[in-house]
């Protein structure tokens, strides 16, 4: 059963995406379907580009693009301990501005699970 | 009619920044000011500088400066198309990271035409 | 007696930081211990570097550092006149995107003094 | 005749652009043209969009970005009171830690001016 | 045999890191052997971890960082190719203006390798 | 005597600073008032001030900013073991990008004691 945090996070981010596409600017068009293909199976994995993503999105603390990414590395089936590798890898590189963002990273991974 | 949401960024903005004011600490109070005038027409019109400090509020993902910023646009007959190429410019510049500012941006901008 | 929103920020620090520290990610709990130390008396004292680490936090507009700086702050007596000569040279140095982070640290530093 | 900073640059610029796109990468491929596409005239003029291309380079202190779109502005038939009023909003947006950029910002104008 | 670039980084890097911890200051310290810690094989190998810390430097715009983990990833092993997808993630998230720390990336990494 | 890398650093700083206040820009010039007077003694010390203005010039990663406010940290008498621990602060909250900017900011702290 899904949470109604990661729920509620998903519907808006569809609805809101929904309405950016619709207005149909072309550039808009071309880089989110870019932002798509970036993590598909290549020389690295799907599941390595993920974790990518992930990590750039908490050192940028962009706690929504860490939510999308989250739910990518969970579905591609990373674990708790690869979980805070990558924590660890992005507090050190970023600081210690990067812990309130790993707090909320990790409340959503707990609603991922439930 | 203004909507709840709007009003309330303003009220909370207006409260708190009469609070800072009322502190009377001269560098603040000067850079405020500043602040105000800089968006005034000049060689560059209001309406390009409001663009400007929309781009600029856009790609450094601060929220509530894109709220500010979308109003004083949107009282200088910003139009929906040209909202979405600033869009574009703010996308590409700053990458996916920018793309839950853009969804909350729109919203506002929605209930901005309430 | 302490405001509901200061209790309810460190309820929720605690409750993350004992979930992320129960992980036993090595380097995860060096750093958190490290930045503890960070802040202890030395040739600056105490005071001096949480205000450091508050100017830090607003000019990376971190409002989580900024709330947890704010209360070492408060703990070690930084005045009113203090806080605004720091927000003066946290706005001056980041400019106008401090300004959101600036009303929402002084709505906090607010209920530290109820 | 052209300066020989402004043609390093743009020499520098293209050697590794073409390596970048020789590697065949396409992602990386599709994402150089759509940033091309972007500055393009629209519901905005080409002229503005670079200006917006511009300060959002400034306030996120791409040295590279503002030479960049420099050119572009210049090309555009920018004049130097524009530039000027574009280096307020960039220097009020974003900052004392912009001063450094105007700096050079200001040099490689000159520049294209020999 | 080792590029002249590369030599020139890494004396200074280490003749400076040297300088850096010989004043004893403990934090230093301990972060310094931390930030060594992080990047060691665990749940996710060595050559993950160095391409973490790679795309994170990318994104945050850290040339020199850039240039550390990509002797690190060079010696784990990575390919070509795998190069260009952290590339094509780094530049998707970060945005255009992560184009110049790309081409400066390119150049180091075709230094080490001759 | 002073160091050709610190007269280097300031002779073209003045020159620039010079160019952009006689372009006669309004904004421009009162921010750059403004910019000075923000590290004038008052509830805090001149000292702290600056101290304040280096650790966030750290943060931020602004090499040239660093630059200036280690000459005025110096000028107001800051001791080698007190650079260390805003290095320390720097480092902690800033993350290991800080650390390619920790070096050079030690190698201009020497050249300032030539």
């Amino acid at each position: 059963m899904m949470s109604k945090i990661v729920d509620d996070y998903n519907t808006y981010r569809q609805k809101m995406n929904d309405k950016i596409l619709a207005a149909d600017n072309l550039v808009m068009k071309r880089f989110y379907n870019l932002d798509t293909n970036t993590y598909q199976d290549g020389a690295l994995t799907s599941k390595t580009k993920e974790m990518l993503g992930f990590v750039a999105s908490m050192v940028l603390r962009c706690d929504d693009c860490v939510k999308y990414h989250l739910q990518r590395c969970h579905e591609q089936g990373m674990t708790n301990e690869e979980l805070f590798e990558i924590f660890a890898v992005a507090n050190i590189v970023g600081g210690s501005i990067v812990i309130p963002h790993t707090r909320r990273a990790l409340e959503f991974w707990e609603e991922l699970h439930q």
